[in-house]
């Protein structure tokens, strides 16, 4: 992971290398920059792309795991914190070689040629907490209530 | 709906709630806040999801929808004025248990679990008007002409 | 092609023209108004796109060219330099009429009907290399190295 980083505004300009582990190398970045709430925006290419759909009336994900190679078309979501640790909820889109696209919650991925990321950070202090009702661990925009 | 706002930037991290409709919620932030220009950029997962496809030709809308839930892969769009009311013009990306991917213009949707949007002010005033041509109301980016 | 600048964050909110080449406008923009870096995000609708799809074994893409009108549902990508001028990497998906999405790196469109674009510039100066052993022109975050 290489970056470049605008003090002024937060706004960090990210490359991501091949063979990286996307969340990986995002929780760094959160935990040696002291980022607590961010916006992520990015394309590039991924393998090895975990994606879930949720089954509200279940409370659990179905995931598959596409391995090979994909156009990284959307990667887009934001960070918060989760038992006071950087959390990155991303959902993505990614294509084929015939154009056609797939996507859902991503749980894993990595960098097949690169990963381009714009990640605005936010002043903000937010916390995941479980939601037993969803069964998933929502953002808490009221830490003091 | 809940919502922190980085007051300094005029950028908003929205939590919009399970069954609430996402037109009407953002609309009502428009208002409340007197926001005239946004662009958004958002996550999540939707059900009940209405979307468009414009034929250019006969100048309508192809609607269907889309009932059961659905991971919301993209919400990007923009906040303009439409004869003086918020008036959010967006696209979207729908992700299904198979991880296929529908997309099109929004029309209506209901937050299926959660929605995360990034909506981020600038500080114009731009309406919409009708192309008679194109058959839309477009972006009027020189009101004063 | 029309704008609104918001000087002071550097963001520009774009629309494009029926007809108009998405990457000759954007990069006109770049020129005229001096952007060196940026990110850029929208929707509209497009015909005429070149999409591509790199096999990193080939160090080549796969190209297709979907004529016809399509939705923009997502046009996500940078601005950076190449040989000194500006250079957009873009992604894209589109929406056909049956609601399917297709989706890849964007080597080439036209404006349908409109195009409306969130760029907001960043203050940096950022020059793509040749990978030889990506095959690709990767960003060089480290000039001075």
């Amino acid at each position: 992971m290489e970056f470049l980083k605008d003090s002024s505004k937060n706004t960090y300009f990210i490359r991501l290398e091949k063979d990286e582990n996307v969340f990986r190398s995002l929780e760094k970045l959160a935990k040696d920059e002291g980022l607590t709430c961010a916006h992520i925006n990015g394309i590039g290419a991924l393998k090895d792309v975990e994606l879930g759909f949720y089954h509200l009336d279940k409370k659990e994900y179905h995931r598959e795991t596409f391995t090979g190679e994909y156009e990284l078309l959307t990667l887009v979501g934001n960070l918060s914190l989760l038992d006071g640790k950087p959390f990155y909820h991303i959902h993505t889109s990614i294509g084929l070689e015939n154009f056609s696209v797939k996507g859902g919650h991503l749980f894993d991925a990595v960098v097949a040629v690169t990963v381009e990321i714009e990640l605005r950070a936010l002043p903000f202090e937010i916390s995941r907490e479980m939601d037993k009702g969803i069964g998933l661990n929502l953002l808490n925009m009221c830490p003091g209530h």
